[in-house]
Parts: C-alpha cells; sequence; structure tokens
C-alpha cells in the first residue's frame, strides 16, 4: 500500500475501535475519539517515536490527550501499536479495567491523568521544559487539544510560556470539530482566528483540514522543523467523521452508539481491520543531567535566634540543589517571597520562572515529574487555590511534587485577607495520598524540606511570613508524620496542639498558666498529614480528655480536624476507646489588615485567647 | 488651569497621596501606584461617571482596580473625590481602618475585593454582561490592570468572552509598567503583543504613552466610540514615574518609602495637594430588568419514584426564573449535564453560556451579583476546583453567588475519577461563610434551591447524577441549617448520619439489620453547613454515643467532619459534655471505572460496609 492508503486504513480501525469499545461499555466518547483518527494515524505510523517495550525510556516522544475524553482513540492507538490487546481494549471502562474512562497512568503508557479540560497543553510546557533544558534530548511532546477545552484560561498560560521558553519541542494538534458537548463551541471552524491566537502568543500556527492525510504529513513535517518555536496545528475535522448518520451533527457528544448503529457504523467504515504497527523507536540517548548526588549538607540556625521558616525553605531548597542534581525549581513570580529564588540564583539552569501563572506552575511541576526529576514548586500559600484542580489530577496522575506556599493566616498582616492562605491545609488534606507539613522552626523547616525530596505524591509545605523563634537544636531529629511534645509533665491538665506560628502563641500560654499554676502539656503537630494519632491519643489520655487546638486557618478541614482523626475510626479501625473533648481555636471571622500581632489577637489564636480557653476547660 | 494642567496637578497628588499613605504605614505598593496615577487623573476628572453620594446607583460606572496591590491609588482616588477624608486614607493598613491593604467592599466603592491577581477583568466582564444584557444601562466598567498579572490565564478566559459577548462597554487599562514583583515580567514593554493578543482575542487595542495626558485622553475618547468590542488601552508606563529615585528602578516594588525618601519624592513632585474633583455623575435611568416578582411553584416528585437530584435542580431553578426576574443563570458548557439548561431554553435572555472556563464562570456570577442579580452557577462538581481561588475572593468580596456542582463523588461511575469531585465539600466548607448543602432526593432539592436564592454568601449545593428514590413529600418542609431523622426508634443502638447518595446506602443498611433485629437511627444531612448540632448531638446521646458517617467524598473535611463540628467547642463555646466515638466511612483509595454501584461498593460507603461498621461497633 501507499502511505496515504495504510493511514487511511489505520484511521479506519481507530474509528472502529473507538466505536467498539464504546459500544462494549455502553459509554463514552466515540465521536470526539474519530474526528482525531487521521490525524494519529498518520502521526503513529510515521512520526511517533516510541518504544512502548520501554515506557520510561528517556529518548521517547510523548503522546498526551489534553481532550481525555478521547481515551477510546488513545486506546485504539495502543492496540494498533501492540501494547495493549484488543481484548484489553474492549473491557474500557469496565470495573478493575486499566482502561478506564479517561486515561491514566496506570497504563505505563500513559503519562499524567487527562479528563479535565485544559491541564494537557500546561503539563506537556513541563515535559518539553525538561526536554530541552534539563535531559537535552531530541523527543517531542505530541499533544492533542479539543477545541472546547481552548476557552480555558490554563491553555493561555501553557502558550505563553511555552512561546516564552521557545519550546519547539510541543507540537500541538488542536482537534476543531466544533462541537462541544452541547452545541457549537465558542469558535467553531474559525480557525484563522486560533491562529492569530497562537502567533500572538510566539506560536507557529498551521491550518489544516484535519481529515487530508497529505495535509495533516506535512503539517507534521513543518512542525518538526522549528528551532524555536512550539507549534499549533489548528485541523478543521468533523466530530464523527466517518459516519454519516452522526458526521458533524450536534447531540452526539458522549455516546455510545446502540448496537445496530454501530454495526452500520463499521459497515459504511470497512468493518474491523486488526493493522499492527511497527512504531519507530527513539534513537538511543542519555539525559544530559548528572545522576551523581552529593552528601546533603542542610543549613542550620541557632536556639533562640529568629528565621522565617519560608526562609529556611528557602535555603535548605538551595542546599538540596547541591547535593541532587535531579531537583528542579520553580516560581510564580514570587522567588523573593518564598525564597526560592536562593535556589534560582544557585542553580539558574534548573530554576524556570513560572511568572504569576499558578495552574502553570504546578502543571509544569507534573511535567518535570514526568521525566523523572523532583520539582519544587513554590508561591504565596493563598495562590495555590488558583491551581486546586492541577493539584486534584496531579495525584490522580499519581504525581511526585513538592509545593510550598509562603505567607500563610492571618499573621502575614498587612496585606489583608486576598494574600492569606485560610484553606490551604483543608485543601491539600483532601488530595489522595498527599503530604501535608507545616513547620514550627527553622531547622524543624530545613529537615522536612530534605523530607520532602523522596516523599511521593503530592507534598506540601506551609511555611510562615514572619520570623519565629528557633525551637530546636540542629541535631534533632523529625519525621513525616511526627509531632514533637514540646512541653511535658505528670501535672499537665490540659493539650494544647499547634503548629508553625500558632506553636509559638502556645508556649507563650503554657508560661503565663504556669505561672499560675496550671500545667499544659504543649504539641507541635508539624506533619499535619499523616497525622501522629498515637502521640495524639496518649496526650488526650493523660490530660483528662482535655484538648485544644489553635490554628492560624479557618475551623473547617485543618489543623483541628486533623486531631479529630487521630480519634476517629474508619472501615475495619475502630475509634479511639474515649473521645477527648476538643476546642478548636480557628479563624472565624474576616479579617482585615493590621499587624500580624493584632490580627491574630482579633481572630482568637493568641497566647492569651489560648489561656483563657484551658481556664475555660478547667472551669 | 487648562485642563492638561489640571490633570497633571492631580496626577501628582495621586503620587503624592500614595506615598503619604504608604510611608505612614510603613508598607505598600507606591510605586506600583504612581505608574497608573496620570491614567487615573484623567479618567477622574473627565471620563468616570459616578456619583459617590450613591455607591449603589444602577447608572453609576464601575472602577475595578484588577491590580489591588495599587489600592493606596485607589484610595488617593477617593480622596480626590471627596469620598473619604485625607486622615482616614492616612489609615491605610491600620487594624480596624477601612483603608485594608487591598481592596475590600466595606468601602461602598469598591465593588469586588481584589489582590488575588487575574480576577478583575474576569468580574469585569460579569458587571458589563449585566449593563448591556440585562441593565441595558450606558455605565462603564474601567479596569485597571497589571502587566505581570496578564500571565493569569484567567484574565484570557475573560478576553474571550469579553470578545465573544461584544462587551463594548469594558474599558481595560493595562498599567504596562514593565516590572513586576522580582523583575521584568515576560513581556517587558512589548506593547505590539499584548496588542495583537487582544485582538486576536476580538478586542480593540490602543496603544499609548501612559505618561501623554493628552493621549490618554483620546484614548479614553476612542473606547467609549466602540460599539461592539471591548478595548484594552495599552500603556506604556514607568513604576515609580514622578520620582527619579525609584522611576523605572527594578527593586522597589511593595515597598514603602523611608520617611527622608518620602520628603524628596514629595518635593520631586511640588509637594501636598487636595485638590477636590467633582466627579461628573451619571444621567438617571433604571435597569430595565423587571422587579415583579411572582409567586413560586416549585417542581414536586412523587414519592417512590427516582429522579435525579440534578434534575431537581434543573427543573426548580427554571420555576424560580418563572417567579424571580433577577434570578441569572450561567453554565461552564455542561448545561445539559447539570440541567441548567432547563433555565435556559426558557429563559434565554438571563442565561449566559460561559463556556469551558470555570474561573470566569464563578467570577461572572460575581460581577452579577455586584449588579444585584442573583447568578446561579453550574457545572460538574470536579469542576469547581479550578475556580477556588475565585470562590475564596468572593468571600472577602462578600458576594452572594449560588453554586452548583453535579456528578459529585464515586457513584458517577464509568467517567473515572477525573470527573468525580472528592473534595468539594471541604473546599466549600472553607470558605468563610459558606453554605453547603447537599440533597438525598428531588422535593428536598427543589425546596433547597428556593432557599439558595435568598441566602447571602457563597452557597454552594452538591447534586447528584444517579437517579435516585423520591424519600419525601413534596409537603415536607426543609431549612438552611436542618437535618432530618429519617428512621428513629427507642431501640436504636447506633446513629448512621448520610447525605445524598449515601443516605440511600443507609436506609438500605436500615432494612438489613432491621431484619437481623438491630435497630439504627438514620439522619440525612442535607444541610452540610450550618450543621444541626442539636440532632446530631441527641442522636449520639441517643445511641451510646455510636455514630457512623458515610460520604461520597474523601474522608477529610467533608461530611464526617462537619458531623463533628457539633461536637466540638469554639472560643466561649464549650464541646459537647460527652464526645461520641465516630467512624467515618469514607473514599480511602483511588477509584478506577466501573459501575456505581461497584465504585461505592469498592470505596467501602455501600449499604453492606454500613452494616459491617454498624455491627464492628456493636461487637
Amino acid at each position: 500500500m501507499s502511505a496515504p492508503e495504510q493511514w487511511h486504513e489505520l484511521a479506519q480501525q481507530l474509528r472502529v475501535d473507538s466505536i467498539r469499545s464504546t459500544t462494549a461499555a455502553g459509554s463514552g466518547h466515540p465521536s470526539s475519539s474519530m474526528s482525531a483518527a487521521d490525524l494519529m494515524a498518520v502521526l503513529l505510523q510515521d512520526y511517533l517515536h516510541y518504544d512502548f517495550s520501554q515506557p520510561k525510556a528517556p529518548t521517547n516522544d510523548h503522546l498526551i490527550f489534553s481532550k481525555g475524553h478521547a481515551a477510546p482513540l488513545l486506546y485504539a492507538i495502543y492496540k494498533a501499536a501492540g501494547a495493549i490487546s484488543d481484548q484489553e481494549m474492549l473491557t474500557l471502562r469496565k470495573f478493575g479495567s486499566r482502561i478506564e474512562g479517561h486515561p491514566v497512568p496506570i497504563l505505563p503508557y500513559v503519562d499524567v491523568a487527562t479528563g479535565s479540560l485544559g491541564q494537557g497543553l500546561p503539563i506537556s510546557v513541563g515535559v518539553a521544559l525538561a526536554g530541552k533544558y534539563l535531559d537535552k534530548l531530541p523527543y517531542h511532546v505530541w499533544v492533542v487539544l479539543g477545541d472546547s477545552e481552548m476557552a480555558e484560561g490554563s491553555n493561555w498560560e501553557a502558550m505563553e510560556l511555552g512561546g516564552f521558553y521557545k519550546l519547539n519541542n510541543i507540537i500541538a494538534i488542536l482537534d476543531m470539530n466544533r462541537l462541544g458537548q452541547r452545541g457549537q463551541t465558542m469558535l467553531g471552524w474559525d480557525g484563522d482566528q486560533y491562529a492569530a491566537r497562537a502567533r500572538s502568543f510566539g506560536w507557529h500556527a498551521i491550518e489544516i483540514d484535519g481529515h487530508n492525510l497529505d495535509q495533516i504529513n506535512s503539517a507534521y513535517a513543518e512542525a518538526l522543523a522549528q528551532t524555536a518555536q512550539p507549534t499549533l496545528i489548528i485541523a478543521r475535522t468533523e466530530k464523527g467523521h466517518g459516519f454519516s448518520e452522526i458526521a458533524n451533527k450536534d447531540g452526539w457528544h458522549g455516546k455510545a452508539l446502540p448496537a445496530d448503529m454501530a454495526e452500520r457504523a463499521l459497515k459504511e467504515l470497512g468493518g474491523e481491520r486488526h493493522i499492527s504497527v511497527a512504531v519507530h523507536k527513539p534513537a538511543a540517548g542519555v539525559p544530559a543531567t548528572s545522576s551523581e548526588c552529593t552528601a546533603l549538607t542542610l543549613p542550620t540556625y541557632a536556639k533562640g535566634s529568629t528565621t522565617a521558616t519560608r526562609s529556611a525553605y528557602g535555603d535548605a531548597l538551595k542546599a538540596l540543589g547541591a547535593a541532587l542534581p535531579d531537583v528542579v525549581g520553580l516560581d510564580g513570580e514570587v522567588s523573593n517571597s518564598t525564597y526560592a529564588e536562593y535556589f534560582a540564583k544557585a542553580y539558574p539552569e534548573r530554576f524556570f520562572e513560572q511568572y504569576i501563572a499558578e495552574q502553570q506552575l504546578v502543571a509544569s511541576a507534573v511535567g518535570m515529574q514526568v521525566r523523572g526529576y523532583k520539582p519544587f514548586a513554590s508561591t504565596f500559600a493563598a495562590f495555590f487555590a488558583r491551581a486546586y484542580d492541577f493539584i486534584r489530577m496531579a495525584a490522580i496522575s499519581r504525581a511526585n511534587i513538592k509545593l510550598s506556599g509562603s505567607h500563610a493566616g492571618v499573621s502575614i498582616g498587612e496585606d489583608g485577607p486576598s494574600q492569606m492562605a485560610l484553606e490551604d491545609l483543608t485543601m491539600m488534606r483532601a488530595v489522595f495520598g498527599s503530604t501535608v507539613l507545616y513547620p514550627s522552626d527553622a531547622n524543624q523547616a530545613a529537615q522536612l524540606v530534605a523530607l520532602m525530596a523522596d516523599q511521593p505524591g503530592i507534598v506540601y509545605m506551609r511555611t510562615t511570613r514572619e520570623k519565629t523563634p528557633v525551637l530546636y537544636d540542629p541535631s534533632e531529629k523529625f519525621s513525616i508524620g511526627g509531632s514533637r511534645v514540646v512541653r511535658q509533665s505528670d501535672a499537665d491538665q490540659v493539650t494544647v496542639v499547634g503548629a508553625g506560628i500558632t506553636l509559638h502563641e502556645a508556649l507563650k500560654a503554657y508560661d503565663q498558666l504556669k505561672a499560675e499554676g496550671v500545667s499544659i502539656r504543649v504539641i507541635d503537630l508539624y506533619s499535619v498529614k499523616p497525622v501522629d494519632a498515637a502521640t495524639l491519643r496518649a496526650a488526650a489520655h493523660a490530660t483528662g480528655g482535655r484538648m485544644v487546638v489553635v490554628e492560624d486557618h479557618w475551623a473547617e478541614g485543618g489543623l483541628g480536624d486533623a486531631v479529630l482523626e487521630a480519634f476517629t475510626g474508619a472501615e475495619g479501625q475502630a475509634p479511639a476507646a474515649a473521645f477527648p473533648r476538643v476546642v478548636k481555636l480557628a479563624v472565624t471571622s474576616m479579617p482585615g489588615s493590621g499587624q500580624p500581632a493584632e490580627l491574630m489577637d482579633a481572630a482568637g489564636i493568641s497566647a492569651p485567647h489560648i489561656v483563657a480557653a484551658v481556664k475555660a476547660f478547667l472551669g
């Protein structure tokens, strides 16, 4: 067969298989798969370089379906490549199958989970940054975009940074099939407008008929020839192309064909095929980044001096940079506040400014870890709320990323509530498999930063803007899942739990209460998730079941609820034999501007309020 | 004085006042204020139409500082307009002052809180939609943008929708001062590139020297003449313009001038002035929208039939639309899933498609409520995570918006985890002053939708994809903050709390346990926030302090923690005398695809798991 004939046959197979799997499942998105089948056939046959026997090979291209609902097409590609069997493909959407409704990386060929639109392109920017500037390998990132998702602002963050960093190793393919879930998209088939937008963001844009195999072929060749610009191929397509009963017709989004229609569709498409494609393997190559680690020397701080934990974060990240060549820094244009700038200045070749684009900040981290790097991404803690959907999806991607949020709580002071993270602990705790750390002093912060490097999953550290006293000797050891009992005696009547800035208030309260003859136990709960249930249970038991938890955070889902978790049960796990009586001191009114101490006092989380809460407990 | 002389004098006053207030505060952003002073002087003197004695007048223009850190400039404008005194202006950033570090609407002239960048323009789109299509009044929305924040994807969502809806009543002023917080912005002074981007998104773009008063004047006149396009004025400015020691110099972001520098600056700027501007008042006018409400007739569902609560949401919203002319519908291109389409079809003139741009979806709602409308915004519950920072800021704006998230939890089935909201209850509970509802049947859902309309603050309803049995008679009454004991006897040994889909599992568990001679109390906790503490405490007391909470949600911060909230104390509020022993059944492993029943069972939240948890409790 000629190349065009081969492409056509393969494209028809991809369509047929997208229909077969979705009809077998009784749900799914065949029409959104069929529109991009020609584009994928040419890619698979002639352009993709991927060793399916070694999905983690550093030289492999990356194929990311940003329009994750076209998963049936992706699985049809894997079948054609011999990576999965026809039989497994037909387990689409079945309980227990790897062939899920949207792609997830339990399939080794899938880099990241998609299905929340507008994430594939931003993540591709992270992979491409790694490819061009760290690995320095010639692989390409092929991204398949839907046209509806071009409305997501996150895609324009990716466009601007892709252009800014001249990521010519990205080839994005816009499957402009005109129809969204419930009608026409904002731009319909106005390819010129997409092209103008892409060009204004620094991209090379190519407009083609997405069902013309020769045009597709030429576009890929033209994209590969780019040396300083990423490419967006705007492919005009028809949703459901190839089956006249649904092609370019509204009302067929996310609907599997019933058996009789599927039969007619297969007939029109020329029936089942089982073409196997010998996908090009990439040339051999190794990443340019050194893999030689050296001994880690963490910064230390003199007990009794004062240092902000955000500053310790910066120092420790720089130290990590010296020891671990795979550590990468990312920041959202506030590195002089988060102190990521210490790393940036020491290791500029491994630091990537993400500007004020927090979705892209997290997406770049996800992309970096696809290539095995250890990304540390920082911004103000409040602004991670901007990227919550990316963090949620990163967990589904089983990604290993490290996030650091500075300027948490009312204790930031004069800037006011827009800059105060008061929901970050909540938000980060409710991420599957996450780790949430909130250090209370600089030596502890430095140690925890080091532990973050090897901790899998989404690892979040909340740091404090204000300088706080160094409580611990540099020799003291801390662990993820640990806590520290900082004040303790046999006479303790109430347990007070704090973390970060509030631990210091708890210590002031301890001194005052001690002077009045009241003894409290004070716990530094620096590991908010996982939480040290044993220590909390023991403390509650020792102090008559009386606990006060104090946090610079809203009352819902933060430190207080982390403490309660130590006492509740779950399936197969009994709750504590006795539940303590718990008073939560948290922020419950809207703060304004003011000095940190004024605001903490107004929020009811300062030492006097802890003292009052303890006394109220004791009647 | 000639107009240019007047403008100049006023601009210098705005600069001087920005320095005076920040130097008095010892912190703040004078340099970011000074760059835009000329732009604001011309606006205030000749273009803004605003009656400061009637800030809520429907015909007023709107002035939104998207670059909220330029708040000192905004306050200087208010002083010049006579809205606040010089003395109050100088309370900037002081505890208890209305003159906060970033603008908040406790000042009546501030429409919405800003300070999280990239929000002012999206919110302006909402205000402008209201102005052009609902109020049909000739007011304009003037938006002051920073150049750093143009990196936020949210601004491009606003650009695309502003263009799509032909919002010629928006005049956005880009203060292109080149310098961000920590160095040059991505585009520096490349005004052509901003202009190209704006044009490609359907905007009219004008490039000017932002310190040339005549050019500013001409640009405003040109912008006002637009009939079918919003305008972006790209004003090349210098950060710190007017004071040679800091003008266009890096390192002066967010820094107040020390007293000696401030003195030199005032000297260079010509000293203190106290010019008072008689700001143009708008012409009289009334909104085109009817204010006549009619009786509300909610949909009803026959007890024992099955209906998805998302469908009841759609029916009830349509009914609200008939009764209340100020109800507006917004959706993120999934209205055929959220069933906002029922409203959209009935009231197309009050429905605004926001496409797949969830940040804009929420921002438009915030903008609509600035003009007094009652916006109901819907998308998949999972995708509100995309807009979490907008929801956080909406609370700081004291905004009244209603959000509805469909497709929550593993019970959505085959689509897989990317489409499953498992953190929405957590996220929404941790919003200041929020209300969180999770109806368990269609009649209840309809009633709660009606209650949402008048509930202040951020009001969220989680709906269920699957059809569930109608449990309640249409005559039964429900309230925000309420709950319903659906199974109860004197012999109850354990309390089981569910909501939404899990209530139905709890009822199945009840039947099975009853057949085995075990009696449980079952509570429908449809109001997740505020929570009905009295009923929960009474139930715990009645059932030996044994409680099982079951939720289709992660374990952190959701229904389980809402239940615990009923037992903990806070400042001045004692915890329950006896704390129950609580077992939380929640989603604790990553779900995949499958049938709803399979996934609920795998997650450990189905009836058999509830039965097992109850039995484990009873030993």
